[in-house]
């Protein structure tokens, strides 16, 4: 028999009953799967008394008079597990070290935690030499950036890519619940979408001939809403989670060359109020679902990086977000000394003023002159404006962009043509006003942006794990 | 006053308890924030008698006698809604239209659906111009992929998209209630990962002088694995959801050059059975979500494209999946007269017998030689094998790669030394070996592989949205 026998196979129970095609619903929390357990998962739901195995890393070692106690943590949790050990054991243990611990789980004494661990046998899994970088001490977040590969084992670190995960959860359970769909659209594009920005061109490194790979030039995306728009003329409510690059040589704390953006498409929509809100209930949503999932992550950020955060966040759920039109902006920004007229692009220090000083939270601007806007966009019956809206934070500034789209074919075509884009690139985009054209109005939302809005955290580099910026790409 | 004033703000109820400083937990259902609703939700939720109003495109319109049908739809729904109309109004109705229709449901005389709407009022949002290229007929796959565009309001690509989602839904089930959590690596790299198969390579637009974005050679990513590696050296379960990039130049139905893949790391597994095992667990765990809740798209699929669909997938689910070594491989291959010898690499073909025709059934091939595998994988204790794993699959051919990893920080050395790689740059890898290695798996699987098993697709280029390849890049 050439075939080979497994063990502790199946451990995943499929319910199936072939006579009637029906299956079983998968059950809420899976047996497990893996023979090992999280430090989490026994922090969360192993009693005192119980038997167990620990794997995990060492975080630091205290040797005491008759006892020692480790902290030994795998990422999983905030805190992690006390370890007490032997005097003698735990003078082989350093920081970094790998190990496996055995013993029971009991009471514990101090406050700092309910449990802790009587150990009665260590393993060591993978020892850590002594020049390892992250020792029990303040590390500033420039020299974290500095051992990228590293510094996912600092607590600032694991905790923001627990919340990550969450925001990643909450996103598709907003949409999801709101009967969307998720989307893949392309990351190489021929299409430069907003007409402005630079783009990332791509070669292959086996070019012989002339000919290109793909037969003409090619971009990374900068967006994947027109994309998104040919499916949303059918289906009526899509969103995408995926990568997005801008070739921007700027070296400042909020742009990155390649992050994460959540775009959604919404058709059948006629207004931009109906937009704005809809925009304003998916952070709320979200910013609560980080609250119930989250907490003892964000709590952390509360006491070691901004001591606001919290109240921050409190205030954000509680309070309607404010609306103003781009005119009263203007308006406003003329009264406060600023030197701008009507038809200029907000600046980032107007932005910083208007949503951080003069309103102090979250600020959707609206209904831009048409000529600094995209092609794309919905014209107001104004005949000046367009239906969109940029949605302003206090201290990030631009969180969300969205707008009406323009669904009127000669309207559109117009707009391509004075704007000097070619008809030709757009036939396809402009196909889909031809044929059942819908209104609908969608919006993009970078997602380090707001997760620098969730931790407190204050440069962008520092929410996405492997940051990629001007001169700065790490392996 | 300058402040706009909303309507219709906040249907999501947050509730808040500052003094507890403790959350609601969110509803599971949520208010519609949307002022529409889908035809999905008005069949499976409106009672016969209830008035309601229908937003979505005519797929069919037949003229009769006394009165008309028109089939509409929204690709929220396999079969979307049948309405009910005056010829007078039909008349002005063609295939394409994006309209809106007020009406009552009433029950259905007709055998193919229980609720139908009789229509009191249309309202034409889009016309459809007459060129309109989806009529009601056959089209061939070939013709829509030339329409890429259009092609999402054919019932094929708006039920692959319901499944291609729901797919994604039934991943993130699945690795959250295992406990893992979701990590984004990079895109642009400087590593090429395997060190064998064709890259792309960046540049930037605006380039003036000879100096490079990045100040360094830059690629698309071949695969997340290493940079998945360092975070799950301290977060022991961790799994990432992204594009992938091969610049090869082939032209098969298997092929993308932009593809999605789901990756995985786990920590402290230390058998390639467990590994296994619990890659089989993942997949039957997903075509269940998939039975549970995208029956009417997949038993769709198996009316129009695949007869055996069902049976097939109910048989994956019942059997458990075959494991045979590389060696054993090797000798089933000779002795079936194929010209194949021991430390060659399994060819498309080769792969095909074993999977498709010898064992029908999915195939876990282990421990190939080492000479012909990467250089993280981990050497097995015969000094000749790794233990890696390729799961193949009837008719898709490979869908799965995994391997223990190598965590002996002298033997990766010596592997990269071997291998002919720079040791320069894989400080950072070897790095992860020196500080509290541990030992670990993973695996990766390409989403649009496993999609064809779920369809019975044919073409590649079918299970994804905008699909790019050689010589093919669409907008």
């Amino acid at each position: 028999m050439i075939f080979i026998k497994r063990s502790n196979l199946n451990k995943l129970k499929i319910i199936y009953n072939k006579n009637k095609r029906s299956y079983s619903k998968l059950p809420n929390v899976l047996s497990n799967l893996l023979p090992t357990r999280t430090i989490n998962n026994i922090i969360t739901s192993s009693p005192v008394g119980a038997e167990i195995q620990v794997n995990g890393w060492i975080r630091t070692v205290r040797i005491q008079k008759n006892v020692s106690f480790a902290s030994i943590n795998d990422g999983t949790s905030v805190k992690g597990l006390q370890a007490i050990l032997s005097n003698e054991v735990a003078k082989k243990l350093t920081t970094g070290t790998c190990v496996r611990l055995h013993g029971i789980l009991v009471d514990s004494i101090g406050k700092e935690q309910t449990k802790e661990l009587q150990v009665n046998k260590v393993e060591i899994l993978g020892e850590c030499d002594p020049t390892y970088p992250l020792q029990k001490k303040h590390h500033s977040m420039e020299f974290l950036r500095d051992i990228t590969h590293l510094r996912f084992r600092s607590n600032i670190f694991s905790s923001m890519l627990r919340i990550r995960n969450s925001t990643m959860l909450g996103l598709q359970r907003f949409f999801q619940r709101n009967e969307f769909i998720q989307i893949h659209t392309p990351i190489i594009t021929t299409s430069d979408c907003e007409g402005g920005g630079e783009v990332f061109k791509l070669t292959t490194s086996n070019i012989t001939s002339k000919q290109e790979f793909f037969g003409k030039p090619v971009y990374l995306t900068v967006s994947g809403q027109l994309h998104a728009e040919s499916i949303s003329s059918y289906i009526p409510r899509v969103y995408s989670i995926g990568p997005i690059f801008r070739a921007e040589n700027s070296f400042t704390s909020k742009h990155l060359s390649e992050f994460w953006m959540l775009e959604s498409e919404i058709s059948f929509i006629t207004s931009l109020n109906d937009l704005y809100n809809f925009v304003e209930n998916s952070i709320k949503y979200i910013i609560q679902f980080l609250l119930d999932n989250s907490y003892q992550d964000i709590d952390y950020f509360n006491q070691f990086i901004d001591n606001n955060l919290l109240n921050r966040l409190e205030n954000t759920l509680k309070n309607p977000f404010i609306t103003m039109s781009y005119n009263d902006a203007i308006d406003i920004l003329k009264k406060n000394s600023f030197d701008i007229s009507f038809g200029s692009p907000l600046q980032s220090d107007h932005e910083k003023f208007l949503s951080t000083t003069y309103c102090n939270s979250p600020l959707f601007v609206i209904n831009y002159p048409k000529e600094i806007k995209p092609f794309y966009m919905r014209l107001n019956d104004d005949n000046k404006t367009v239906a969109c809206t940029d949605l302003l934070f206090p201290k990030i500034g631009e969180l969300v962009g969205g707008s009406l789209r323009e669904e009127r074919y000669s309207i559109l075509e117009n707009n391509i043509i004075t704007k000097g884009l070619s008809l030709e690139d757009y036939k396809w985009y402009l196909d889909l006003r031809k044929f059942g054209s819908v209104p609908h109005g969608g919006f993009g939302m970078g997602i380090e942006r707001f997760l620098l809005y969730i931790t407190g955290l204050e440069n962008i580099k520092d929410v996405i794990p492997f940051p990629r910026s001007a001169e700065n790409c790490k392996f």
